[in-house]
């Protein structure tokens, strides 16, 4: 492949720490567009805007090579706006974060980070999710580098122009404990258990506060929470056909084509 | 099972037609709990507020026995809000729509109407969620109430406490073409080719607005494309692991765990 097309993007908005570290990585492999929101997006999923406009501004952060625009939309929008008007071509990598916190097991499901990274895939662009596993803005993001850049040419050279969307989680740097390694596995069965906070606003109205715990339901030793606990770097490659095949058969026998 | 409990929500807004004529067919079933949001949020997805609370208000809007709220939040939001705050024990049934528009294939990952069914089977209740391929504000329900009943006797029948989610669509309403019947089948392989329509807003900013054509690379005869031009009511189960497990060996013999 010559050089190539990079679209970076985020959830976390085009300021943030971990996508200046990310375009910073990806400017060493290609050329770099990065069309990402104009602010945080976190949780937003696979939200696209139709009920309004767009706006999409070109602006200059830092004094890298890259190109930039800074979206009024939500990740999965930066993607769309960046395959079907700002780019000159499909590009050949879409990644999108370096997220600040999870999207590990069920999180895949509510992420910006990786919706967008999804919407590439669904685009037929070859893409990567990175999360670390630190909310802080302060994050460490030291030693993701050699990680990011192996995986990253992993994805370049195998699967140019083939259909793969890859969700990559990194764990937390603490201080005593390295990284022991990439594991390819599933996405662990788990689930938040909500709990709602009450606060009245500045108008006296009660208003609800989600806050939760993070349920890991599988003991498979197979899975991203358990290689993520366990100190691993996780690949799960993702897909999106929903369908749950496995209750085709039950199905078909209990709905009668009347 | 006693009377059942069962929460309908949707991504049209509370006042849709849609979801007052789910709530009409949901009360012959059950004790209907309404928490839906107070303005569209089609297109939403699984997004979830995580950067502000949300407000929901008890309201009356028809003179029918269910309980309703009108919630600020995405539709995930009031289904959330209804599991762990405002219901006193969990649902027996979770039903989302009459949405105005399909979300049969692809577009089950951007729907606000399926991601509250799908986070109602993520929380361990049965959900549906129903759409007429019709997005006019005056679409004729009257052909789907049999139907609907039908495959709402069925999951409570069948799928009491278990876990159950199933992804419903309708053909539009034909003069001369009656529905043929329901057929249980796979989400189809398609995407949207976007297109963005620039337009200046009024302070003079260029904005861009999404549209689309929605193409369907699928030629299988199994799938709800295929149903559905055929004037069949479409079910696709649904799960949520997002694992593309045929990529998995290819990818373990790929990356080293170094």
């Amino acid at each position: 492949m010559s050089r190539p097309l990079i679209l970076v993007t985020n959830d976390d908005g085009i300021m943030s720490p971990g996508i200046r570290k990310l375009i910073k990585i990806m400017n060493s492999f290609g050329d770099v567009i990065v069309v990402a929101p104009n602010s945080p997006q976190s949780g937003k999923s696979h939200a696209i805007t139709i009920e309004g406009g767009i706006k999409c501004t070109k602006v200059i952060i830092d004094d890298g090579p890259q190109i930039e625009y800074s979206c009024s939309g939500t990740p999965v929008d930066c993607v769309k706006l960046a395959v079907y008007k700002l780019l000159e071509r499909k590009p050949d990598l879409c990644v999108s974060g370096i997220n600040h916190g999870s999207n590990s097991s069920v999180n895949v499901i509510y992420s910006g980070t990786m919706a967008a990274a999804i919407e590439g895939y669904i685009e037929g662009v070859p893409s990567i999710g990175f999360s670390l596993l630190d909310f802080s803005k302060d994050a460490d993001f030291s030693e993701v580098d050699k990680y990011i850049k192996y995986i990253t040419t992993v994805v370049l050279n195998n699967f140019d122009n083939k259909n793969i969307c890859l969700n990559v989680n990194i764990p937390k740097r603490l201080k005593n404990i390295s990284i022991k390694g990439i594991k390819v596995c599933r996405q662990a069965y788990a689930n938040w258990a909500e709990r709602y906070e009450e606060k009245i606003d500045e108008n006296g109205v009660k208003t609800y506060w989600l806050t939760g715990e993070f349920i890991n339901f599988d003991s498979g030793k197979d899975t991203d929470e358990w290689y993520l606990k366990n100190h691993f770097i996780t690949i799960v490659p993702i897909q999106v056909d929903l369908t749950n095949h496995n209750n085709l058969p039950l199905l078909n026998k209990l709905i009668l084509n009347e």
